[in-house]
């Protein structure tokens, strides 16, 4: 039994594809998992259905938002760019002295394909600036497709860069790529967010211009 | 005869490293390069280096950057970034109707595997405020390591991200990317370039931390 075991991941915004299928990948790879909802009901149903796609009973639970925060070890946060701001502060009371993986891209609705800066640089580090010093915010995942995640037992054909400042947290983060079934790189500082969320943008592009679903990148040049 | 031996590519800042392989493994590609440097007997003093190396005489030629840019249909922008906003200037009234090819990154001289933000978002967005609507602006080759550029036999082991707002001067920088020995992939307009160009601060710190000089990217995911 492996320490990780003992490990509770909280996805909020979990009901939606990206948080359910890495919730997947995460219950698979032995991680507790909360799905958690502005609604509590709408996450025990997304829970009910993850369960029965695994074949389990209960091993992937649903809570709203705040309990779902207060029962994790780490919290991974899924929502639309709109949604970040007021989710943020929705859990800040709650997520003191945990770790947050913001998963967040800030896209422009009105055209995907081009990079958006929030004022404080990228989604992370509006994040970092609304929790505080006692929140270790951590991002990532950014570069993963959606429909890459459908498949729960399939690889992650891509490489995912983690930003963030706390070495520490930034490990725990990348057990978690590995988890998943991705390949993990330091990305240097939350500061490196930027980079890493807009590379959204620019895969979006090149899956239209190619008519693919699944672009991603791979750091190369280095040996394994 | 191909219609790009009719092509000539100046390179300001041509002098150092990444400018001169770039133009080597141009030159060896069939195009007519010179090589630019704000003084021109340093200028002409590394074409002569570097005919040597091709084993020629006179391909390369090398001028000060004013008659390098009158002289060329692309200007490829090689320097540091601390140079680029004067260098722009300078050549602002000679590229008019012209192409430039912006490869300037801009590091941070205290922390290079951090990445910083010129107040128009890039660099490549810096040159468009400063150049106006006249120039067309494209930027690549930030994820090309200066290592990997040291052997004009080699392929480019790296993608290159190509950011524009214009489709047919993006076009002309793709075959150039090709010509170097890269895959070139439209990575959007030039509002992008911050994603190419930060990518660079994000590499440094991965050939840091795994004692490499030439991690890059590549795009995954789409048939060839």
């Amino acid at each position: 039994m492996t320490e990780h075991l003992l490990f509770t991941l909280a996805i909020v915004g979990g009901t939606g594809p990206e948080g359910s299928g890495l919730g997947l990948r995460w219950a698979r790879a032995g991680y507790r998992v909360i799905i958690g909802s502005r609604s509590r009901e709408k996450a025990e149903a997304q829970a009910a259905r993850l369960n029965e796609r695994l074949g389990e009973t209960g091993l992937i639970q649903g809570m709203d938002n705040a309990q779902a925060v207060r029962h994790a070890d780490l919290i991974v946060l899924t929502v639309p760019y709109e949604g970040h701001r007021q989710t943020v502060e929705a859990i800040a009371p709650m997520i003191k002295n945990k770790i947050l993986l913001d998963v967040t891209v800030p896209l422009d609705p009105s055209d995907v394909t081009r990079i958006r800066r929030p004022a404080a640089g990228s989604a992370a580090q509006e994040a970092r600036q609304i929790l505080g010093p006692e929140t270790r915010v951590v991002s990532g995942f950014h570069t993963v497709a959606q429909a890459q995640l459908e498949d729960p037992e399939s690889p992650l054909a891509c490489d995912v860069l983690v930003c963030g400042d706390d070495p520490a947290a930034k490990t725990q983060v990348m057990e978690l790529v590995e988890a998943a079934g991705a390949r993990g790189w330091d990305a240097g500082p939350l500061d490196n967010s930027a980079v890493s969320e807009g590379l959204t943008s620019v895969l979006i592009g090149i899956n239209k211009r190619f008519h693919v679903r699944s672009s991603g990148i791979q750091v190369v040049g280095v040996p394994r």
